[in-house]
């Protein structure tokens, strides 16, 4: 897994929607809110089964509502297409699990 | 639900495995350390739905197989007798998924 390009990233990170930069470390960063802690762990249960499809894990952080997701690659050190790619499918989760 | 007084402190916390307190925060906190990134997801689903029947929830950090936990009690200002019911929920939980 190669780490994004620049033209990769000039491309692909735009279109992510509501995912900054993590300063000083080569990954992004989401903010998902909920209503409960019942919707916050349904979506992480959903984002959990496809991440280990993936074999790429997230690195994240809950309490009740809300959950802090950053993405970035081990093996790449940095930033790399699977990144896009688990940021685009937790979205369409989110989307369907109620987000506030 | 109430703080924990000091006796109750005294009595109850020394008695719980490997949690440690919070720097500058009235919280407990504990490193669970398993093999996979599935055996720490499947300890989380199960405390999830423990801690959703107490109504109470934890704080909580993942990175495939590490899970960082964080009690206290935003009602109470402060640890009360539900942290340490969940924290020992989660001890006996962790004892049976696999923890590394």
């Amino acid at each position: 897994m190669e780490r994004l390009s620049d033209s990769d990233r000039a491309e692909l990170l735009p279109g992510l929607d509501g995912w900054t930069m993590v300063e000083g470390r080569d990954a992004i960063q989401k903010r998902y809110a909920f209503d409960s802690f019942i919707q916050a762990f349904g979506f992480m249960a959903q984002v959990a089964l496809v991440a280990e499809a993936m074999n790429h894990h997230p690195e994240w952080f809950n309490v009740y509502g809300t959950v802090d997701v950053t993405l970035s690659t081990h093996d790449a050190d940095g930033l790399s297409r699977r990144d896009v790619e688990l940021a685009r499918r937790m979205d369409q989760i989110a989307a369907g699990a109620g987000q506030a």
